[in-house]
């Protein structure tokens, strides 16, 4: 078989099964994101071993977890987020000292080398907003005060989650470039500060421009380049491409029923978004807890990261009251793939073994899979998705 | 950069690049996708050399013009398509017949070897439905009988394609396995013929178990299974994978509006097609036109291809008139990437030489660019869409 016919027996299946599994999650008032994930769990190494990631599925999945992120965005104006602007600087601060000392700490404290302990801590360090946004968009509560609070803290903790893989990558180089840290971060963050004060003023611009000159779909045309243009540019600055993403649909909020945007761009996210969550899954490995040691490490490990992002994001978000701070740090649990990308850098550097390499990689994956459900118990029942909604909804006039 | 980071900056020009020149194309009264070929021959190593074609961005490619064909499958109802049948059959058997005779005739008069002759015939057989379509459909033409014609010739081209190519293979092999090619024709012939005449009732069955299963965009979910999976069941008979996904649309016709199909797949279409087109410029290698040998050889050969396609598919089409028999040749020009998987599978035998190969590409790709202006010309300008429409048009109320 050629690759590209290779390729397409692997978007079938994964395709297939994400939607099988995804389905029968939402009938067990599951979130369906955690069905997708298991698809991927069930066809990778653990179970049936049947797709191998390759490069091209990685592109997929990456362009697909870039235009969720878009989709996302589009239904945040940046007002609402800059009105959370200061709670969320405190949530994401918060969890991501608890959780780089709790890390450091239990690493030192069990007689791993400084280096080991710093890339461990800084894995931990991360949230992947992805998911979250997903169980949040599933169950239709973007608007709610918490949710903005969790999207704005997941885009700050990215800032912090560079600054804090930028200190420790030149903490094992033995020196500190504290100018070039200074200027990376701010970077960042004139980057994101930009676009959400401007971003919605330049496409104001854009709109009048873009209805003059006319052309065959040029709104959606725009909207494609805004979103992979600032992915690219999120990239550029140290940050995940998805932030920038996320960025984009927030410039364009103002704009996506005029432009009927959601109608053109969640198709493309429907398609490609599984494949993401598939290979999120493709990557766990059961078979590595077949080791006690590991085991057990995995488990502290995994407590740490639970408990001290849960205590230091809800004890920012404590000004919206005890419940909606507690699912604001259920909400930034998913360390997801930026916790993995921390702990695959550290591997490239030689700074951390395999072992806890895979400790790392079995955290991030489990506290992504964690997350959803336990996300979705607290979640008020009357905006729960209907699962299965009636027949007649489901067949257009 | 990171693979997934290199993806996104070819994305964003590819994406750009093809929308810009196609705009500009659109503007001079030319077919936008020539513009979009032309965005991967600046971008390609004749000028730029800025993309490199990687396995992501074939397969990328490759989705998005199994999403064309299944988006123009749509648009055309089986009976439509079995009307024509005759006359569609006589048009691509005598396109086939005169292209290979001639062909052969010319390679082995200028004293080429018949493996190579043979090579070079089978791949001046082919046609590429993919580019006729899409100029079509920009004409909103596809509902006229001469269009029909050429998209059921183009499917049984394809048959006959396999056909020549199994023989082809077999006759370098010195061996010709007359029961497996007729088994493999057989295959082929019934697969598109099953589907023509069964898959609309198929899946009127499916619409209302899936109907009464409910779930989330059920009838979006079962169309992508079907356009994936009727694409890989193509390839296992030893088709193209768009003449799958050609009849996974033709089957889903009759739903299309009911399921709105249209409005969610059309977008997956309008963001992955482009890909396509640019990769399709980006293969051209102007360079390879500096040898005056080569240069003389590829004339001849281009404009046997061209005649012999013309006179042949357009005798065939003589029924319809004259007028609609010549647009019925033009649409059967472009050679695409058929008359490239021939030629590649000549050059890995090495039944062809680097230079034939070179000929046969790049004749492949001049039909391919020639045949869209030449079919817009002839196309009646009262159904030319307008290229720019006015500004009030392109704002939603």
């Amino acid at each position: 078989m050629s690759h590209a016919e290779l390729l397409l027996l692997d978007l079938f299946v994964m395709f297939g099964a994400a939607k099988l599994l995804g389905e029968i999650c939402e009938r067990l008032r599951q979130p369906a994101v955690v069905g997708e994930i298991l698809a991927g769990v069930l066809l990778g190494p653990s179970l049936l071993n049947f797709i191998q990631p390759d490069e091209t599925l990685r592109g997929l999945a990456e362009i697909g977890v870039i235009f969720l992120l878009f989709t996302i965005g589009l239904e945040v104006k940046p007002a609402q987020l800059l009105r959370v602007g200061a709670t969320a600087s405190l949530v994401a601060l918060l969890g991501v000292l608890l959780s780089f000392a709790f890390g450091f700490w239990y690493m030192k404290a069990s007689a791993h080398p400084t280096a080991e302990s710093v890339f461990l801590a800084a894995a931990m360090v991360a949230t992947s907003v992805g998911i979250t946004a997903r169980v949040l968009q599933d169950a239709r509560v973007l608007d709610a005060p918490f949710a903005r609070l969790i999207l704005a803290a997941a885009v700050l903790d990215d800032i912090l989650g560079m600054i804090v893989l930028a200190l420790v990558t030149s903490l094992t180089q033995e020196r500190v470039h504290y100018v070039q840290l200074a200027i990376a971060a701010a970077e960042a963050i004139g980057f994101c500060v930009f676009i959400v004060f401007f971003g919605s003023k330049l496409v104001s611009r854009l709109d009048s421009t873009v209805a003059r000159l006319g052309g065959k779909n040029p709104f959606f045309v725009l909207s494609v380049l805004l979103c992979l243009g600032l992915s690219l540019a999120s990239v550029y600055v140290g940050m995940a491409a998805i932030v920038g993403a996320f960025l984009a649909g927030l410039a364009l909020a103002d704009y996506s029923a005029q432009w009927r945007l959601q109608e053109s761009i969640v198709p493309i996210y429907e398609f490609l978004g599984p494949f993401f969550f598939v290979l999120l899954g493709l990557q766990v490995n059961l078979h590595a807890l077949s080791q006690p040691a590991l085991l057990s490490m995995l488990a502290v490990v995994t407590l740490i990261a639970i408990l001290s992002k849960l205590i230091g994001c809800s004890l920012g978000a404590l000004s919206l009251g005890v419940k909606d701070a507690l699912r604001v740090g259920i909400g930034m649990l998913p360390h997801g793939e930026v916790g993995l990308i921390i702990a695959s850098v550290g591997l490239r550097l030689k700074a951390i073994s395999d072992q806890v390499y895979t400790v790392a990689l079995l955290m991030s994956i489990i506290t992504t899979l964690l997350a959803p459900p336990i996300l979705r118990l607290t979640l008020p029942p009357s905006r729960r998705e209907s699962p299965s909604p009636p027949v007649a909804a489901s067949i257009p006039p």
